[in-house]
């Protein structure tokens, strides 16, 4: 490839900055225009260029190293004849002694826009597109694709630059040739792949986009010194997750005969969910824990055991990990925490467990985690007192404890939908996200994918998974650490903009995932999404028992991104006949007189009737009026029979009123398969969710 | 005063747009610096101006009614010399016969400001400050004030433009002097008092601010053809409340036997919350009511009776309101909906109680209003069956029935805090926001205000009020219709960018107000405010059980402005020392596995404890981890002991776990005042709210 030949040349040579003309027919060799140009060494070249190029002219410095030829005064821009192109010489000469010139013709107009490469110490190559000029310094106004990056990728990026207005032609100038300039960020993008490895750094700035050319009018290519290769993980094989999904055989190592001791615990759990394998204990002192055997060394297992779960400290991990390998286990979940998390020490052993994994071809979940469910096998390797677990729909792959724990002690006590899976990541020095992702991608139990990261292992594995899983299934996260100061101090504009949570952003949409922003709403999307089909748009009708929750809810649609059409007369004309004529109908509904006038069961059931067959609508919200005083209803499955008779269509239920008839609502429907929410914001933001995973999975390849 | 009668002058001869000079000459006598011009008519005059102002030049022609110079081409810059203004009048006198010219300077360098003012139809006057050129128009980067807008209005305003950096430096130029802007928009901002009613809009684009000017390089007056007075509403008389909020009689008109009729709900109220004062029904069917005696008639009643609740259709309010009048009655609450917001009829039938009201001067709430509240006085008019009311400190002014119907109930049912008073201002044909305001603002039992509204009938009034009233209680404003197309169409830029939200936010920042975004919130900010003391900054220290809520819950601390500072040595040792070696405590805490080897209850007792000492914390935040097997504390009074022991410092509560046990712990703490939520991310919007309020208490003058 010609594009690393020449880097590695410069590389050779020591060049941390490469000459402006040579990056430029880089680029031109990517399909990028650049303007006409010649390198000169002298007057006479110079004037024979200008004959060539024609005027007015740009005179360039090629001062090597030289980042900032602007403010260096190392530019000279319209040079309108031959008497300026002589001053214009004599003038650089003496300022950038012994330097060579480029001559370049005068860009045209157009809308200033600046791209880059950056090779991000964590995420790896990636393209940067902003508006330029003032707008990339005062606004950060950029977005940022992993590499590789897809035509559509690109295509998708544009509109998400707050300047994307520029481009539609602005102050009567014509609109940008966005299919020219998408040709021109997709050079780029190429070279980003093709020169990966090469680069900390490239800038394209501006880059000059009008109605008839994209051209770019000045390139900097920040050289690395060596050239850095990035490793990517090896290939996923997701029957390898059986031994942690299904086993049929399970070992504890550090199994224990005390009460609330984490050894204890993950045997209760077993038999709490009527786990069907075998279990081996494991410790040194032998006996009887909770009706089994006891192994007194992991060395005397039976040949053939599916998993082992090791719950000794630390430093012991290793030895019991030989313990385990020694009797061809080749599936772990190592529990312990006070690795590489903790301390030098802590890092010491996690990389000689990693050794061990390595040569006796084991796969490891952990170390620091507080294990994984899996409850069409009645399986479980926490060690938290959770019981009986709640089969469902819905899988986590979580780096945090939290939903083999706490979190999921709350779902199983406070929400009523269940999981099919949960992997909890902890350390991943082995299994890590990207291969979790394609489990449960493949997985049939696991309608939907929840996830809570803090890092992404192999970016790229991980992007070319989600790109296929999402297509298939609904994959939401929570990116924790994402307002964590990640800006580097730079002298490459890309690479100043490169915040870790911009790249972030860009790869989530790459990858076709729904970003949420809140811990809670992985709780939140966990249930809409087990409870919910995803909506064929964003038009939401909804009936709410007060004015201004109209007004409220309505403004948080627009936030949303939410959109509440007109209703089909149709609907108006039958809500408003329930409705006394004080209030008038409109989308949305106010409810209230309706249900005093008819009763609260009646009106909610028209209304949400009316509402779900109207064509104009793709999602129901209803916001219940309950107490006492006004009557309960004495039954809600009037909502899960009408969700039934719309199954395209999400159904959302939150309440006003007496908290106790809220909380009866809530458990009469909930075990029905309709989500409800106790705060009326809540149903808005979980249908935003189901709307943005259904736009996901409809986007263009 | 000059402006008036130049713009007056102007209006009379059907200006539509001043001369370009004639505006300038105008804010030149309101201190804005203006570029040196000369109107001239022909070329002698146009030398001998050259000669005077000096090269180079501007040239504009002065086209009447011309908004948009640039586009037509009617502006010449950089006339160099003598030759070049020729070769302009000639080209200009061609294009724009008979037309006189502006000769003027050419401007420095800056950076580039837009300023104007505009009349907005519904809130009046309002003063605009925004970035230039491109900004304007793609970013909509722009601020208004509420005119009057005080010197520290502009100072606080100005740094809340995106471009703000702009005026720091930028590019190697120097900082704009801010002193010389805030001048200028100053005496932009008396002229835009002096003036209004006389001008549509007013834009200064561009406003060049310098290192040592600030000039407005182009001004355009657009005149309204007739002048417009604004009304202001009559001065308040906060002891003009008491008949609303401390009656020592009321008649209810439209009092009913029937049980759940608005007219029967009424009474029970008032006998469910032990008022004392005396009750008078009134039904032409006469009899008794609930033990008390009904009046035929409201003309039948005792003289010297304080309130008359009137609950009678609209049709029928007229006449029981000419009732009440007659019996010497002044205070008076009109519960029926059905007037203004309905039809045309209904605003007819309005109006005709507004000059009943007005013939008897007496005082009303509503119409279309569920009543108000009073717990002090055992009082309420709310025919919404609510039972028996908490008292409390919080007072809420709502422009919806919500606040006495279900959102009360259900702040009865599921909160624990109470109300001091609530007003319910319906169609606010008479008590509107400001006077609402006015009166909790002398209330003494009311030490914050919560208040949702969908306009503001006298925004300067309401300015006013606001801005004393914010210097001694928290108010907090939920604004409905936030988010409603609210631009205009206009051929001035200031006009617009005048989204009547960009100008509420403006005016609530300038009246010390906190703007909440959630209809939920007007609870969650309730009960903070009733529960917790204004911290003194945004330190926030918090203990959770997870590693992952640490990273989410930071990330949510950045959004909202809170900071995390390190703790002091002493607090992270005295934490450390309860904390096993494999967690390192740094901020917030980590305090899961304190807790699992020293207790739930000891672990969080003692980091509350050290995080509560830590002068570098304003306020704590904890999570509790709430389990039975894992111990659920037998008492949570230590957390209401250990935050008296720290009055100046708030102390949230949230939690993870069993649902039941989050719930007792939430029943245990709330009565204790400790604020407890539902949700991990609400302590921290909770506090932000508290912060804020903080914030614009100790604001500048």
């Amino acid at each position: 490839m010609r594009a690393r030949e020449a880097l590695s040349c410069a590389m050779d040579k020591g060049v941390t900055l490469l000459p402006e003309d040579e990056g430029k027919s880089l680029m031109a060799e990517y399909g990028i225009s650049v303007p006409h140009g010649r390198r000169v060494s002298n007057l006479a070249e110079a004037e024979r260029a200008a004959v060539e190029i024609g005027y007015p002219l740009v005179l360039k410095a090629l001062v090597p190293g030289l980042a900032h030829k602007s403010e260096s005064r190392a530019v000279l821009l319209n040079i309108a004849d031959l008497r300026g192109l002589r001053s214009a010489i004599a003038d650089m000469s003496r300022r950038f002694p012994e330097v060579p010139f480029l001559v370049e013709e005068m860009a045209t107009e157009g809308a200033e826009l600046i791209a880059g490469l950056v090779d991000d110490p964590q995420l790896g190559p990636c393209l940067m597109i902003g508006t330029g000029g003032i707008f990339t310094e005062v606004f950060e106004d950029a977005v940022f694709l992993l590499l590789p990056a897809t035509r559509a990728d690109i295509v998708a990026a544009l509109p998400r630059l707050r300047g994307y207005r520029l481009l539609s032609g602005f102050r009567g100038s014509p609109p940008v040739d966005k299919k020219r300039l998408v040709d021109a960020l997709e050079g780029l993008a190429k070279f980003g792949v093709d020169a990966a490895g090469y680069y900390d750094a490239v800038d394209i700035n501006p880059l000059r986009a009008a109605a008839d050319t994209t051209v770019a009018l000045d390139v900097k290519v920040h050289m690395k010194q060596v050239v850095t290769a990035r490793p990517e993980g090896r290939d996923l094989n997701s029957h390898d997750f059986a031994g942690f999904f299904e086993p049929r055989s399970v070992a504890i190592v550090g199994a224990s005969n005390t009460p609330g001791k984490p050894g204890n615990t993950v045997i209760k759990n077993l038999i709490a969910n009527g786990y069907q394998g075998e279990i081996y204990p494991v410790n040194p002192k032998g006996g009887e824990i909770l009706g089994y055997t006891v192994y007194r060394s992991s060395a005397e297992l039976p040949e053939g055991v599916d998993l082992a779960v090791i719950i000794v400290p630390a430093k012991d991990s290793p030895e019991s990990l030989r313990d385990v390998a020694s009797r061809g286990i080749k599936h772990v979940v190592l529990s312990a925490g006070g690795f590489a998390e903790t301390s030098d020490t802590g890092a010491t052993i996690q990389q000689e467990l990693l050794d061990i994994l390595a040569q006796n071809y084991m796969r490891a979940l952990g170390p620091n985690t507080s294990g994984n469910i899996s409850t069409p096998s009645r399986f479980t390797s926490s060690f938290f007192p959770l019981g009986e677990l709640r089969r469902g729909n819905v899988g986590y792959i979580a780096q945090t404890g939290n939903f083999a724990t706490f979190t999921m002690k709350y779902i199983l006590t406070g929400e009523y939908f269940g999981v099919s899976r949960v992997v909890g990541l902890g350390n991943k020095i082995d299994v890590d996200e990207s291969q979790a992702l394609a489990y449960l991608g493949a997985d049939p139990e696991t309608h939907a994918i929840v996830m809570y990261v803090e890092s992404i292992k192999y970016p790229r594995k991980f992007l070319e998974v989600a790109r296929t899983v999402t297509r298939e299934k609904p994959v939401v996260m929570l990116k924790g650490g994402a307002t964590a100061a990640g800006k580097q101090a730079a002298s490459a504009h890309t690479a100043a903009l490169a915040a870790e949570d911009r790249i972030i952003d860009g790869l989530l949409r790459q990858a076709g995932i729904t970003r949420l922003e809140n811990y809670s709403d992985l709780v939140l999307a966990g249930k809409v999404l087990s409870m919910c089909p995803l909506p064929d748009g964003n038009r939401v009708g909804f009936l709410a028992p007060s004015g201004a929750m109209l007004v409220a809810l309505s403004d948080l649609c627009t936030r949303l991104g939410l959109t509440l059409p007109s209703l089909m007369e149709e609907t108006r004309e039958r809500i408003q006949a329930i409705t006394p004529s004080f209030i008038r109908i409109r989308k949305p509904v106010d409810i209230w007189a309706a249900a005093l006038s008819c009763g609260v069961k009646p009106a909610y059931a028209d209304g949400l009737d009316a509402l779900l067959k109207d064509p104009n609508l793709d999602a129901v919200i209803a916001i219940f009026m309950l107490t006492r005083e006004m009557g309960m209803p004495d039954s809600f499955s009037f909502v899960s029979e009408l969700a039934q008779q719309h199954k395209d269509k999400p159904v959302l239920i939150s309440f006003t009123g007496d908290k106790e008839c809220m909380d009866e609502c809530r458990s009469a429907l909930e075990p029905l398969g309709i989500p409800t929410f106790m705060q009326i914001e809540e149903p808005f933001r979980a249908l935003s969710i189901l709307h943005r995973c259904a736009q996901v999975k409809k986007r263009p390849q």
